[in-house]
């Protein structure tokens, strides 16, 4: 398996800790973001969609990273990053996903550089866009944590999920950006547990070969 | 099973699409997204997210579109929404979430409002702002569907899939928005395909008892 990485990436990260709470290594190739390495037709013809993670294995290159961690999960299911029943299934993907579609893509560099760039906002403008969604998407994400019987150590019971894997990253360039998380008790809980884990921990953006 | 349910959103759009196509039926409740219903202490009860659709099922609410989908194939699997091999539903769910992450994310209502009433942009910038992602996720979407040897009729072959439960809304919102689609042939065929299936027609927004 060859990874195509950037230490920075949000989705990079979560990819990372699930192969490393799987157990799996792969070849690393670094995608720098920052100068746009992710828009050069080598990488485009990697990942048409100029975005990082993808991830080469079986003769094909799998994109976006929560569909590369389910076919992790699927072909290598020890230890599940699912639970085994339907229901409980979807609480946890409707977390990943959460943060996923609802937080992360507004707040990605990409947004930053076209607020910038094609609208010219400041940089105070541009972090209060950042501090704007991550207030609304954790306030949703804390009143779901807080109000559901299956939550324990983690985001479902006592072992780690992709709702975890998704939401430590998260939490992580929250505390970045300095976005104040007094009112989110519950996820700073389960991203301090997560945070503890070995797997987690390896797969920190300053932990990377390609750290700046 | 209830749906909270809004005829424009894409989201929501998705959830009807499969639905129909696994011959199930629910109560749906109404929730009316521009005159700010999602935001009132009765639905924040219900999706804390603030954010359609939602179901509620075996006595728990789900949310996320595509957490619901894959629950409703879980447990409803004729007809497949997803393939069998783990490397092909990895290519369909990267369809579906390039849709469901890069594209949907940032150009939904509550981010024309933000760019509106936080940063005071004009109509004409906030169209900007939709045909430019629009045409940043379907040049890279273009390129991933002429380019895979899996592609039929549909994403995935010749029947429908969650990839193109998620393409058919966001071309329906691109035409509504006006954005140019000559440059993608693929996105185009496909689209035209699976909205001539009566379940695809059934889910449209202009069809759905709350359409204004």
């Amino acid at each position: 398996m060859k990874i195509y990485d950037y230490f920075r990436s949000s989705a990079a990260y979560r990819l990372r800790i699930a192969l490393t709470l799987k157990g799996l290594s792969a070849e690393r190739h670094f995608i720098h973001l920052r100068r746009r390495e992710q828009s050069a037709p080598d990488y485009l013809a990697v990942n048409p969609m100029g975005l990082v993670p993808a991830l080469e294995t079986g003769g094909r290159t799998l994109t976006q990273s929560l569909a590369i961690i389910e076919y992790l999960d699927e072909t290598h299911p020890d230890p599940a990053l699912l639970p085994h029943d339907p229901l409980d299934r979807a609480w946890v993907r409707s977390l990943a996903l959460a943060v996923a579609c609802d937080i992360h893509p507004v707040n990605n560099l990409r947004i930053l550089n076209h607020l910038r760039d094609a609208l010219g906002q400041d940089e105070a403008a541009r972090n209060g866009w950042y501090a704007h969604w991550v207030a609304e998407g954790f306030r949703g994400l804390e009143a779901m944590l807080a109000g559901d019987d299956r939550v324990g150590a983690f985001c479902f019971g006592d072992a780690p999920t992709i709702a975890d894997i998704c939401l430590v990253p998260q939490v992580f360039n929250a505390e970045r950006m300095n976005c104040p998380l007094d009112d989110y008790p519950t996820i700073r809980r389960i991203a301090a547990a997560a945070r503890a884990l070995p797997a987690f921990q390896a797969a920190e953006p300053g932990r990377q070969p390609d750290a700046e």
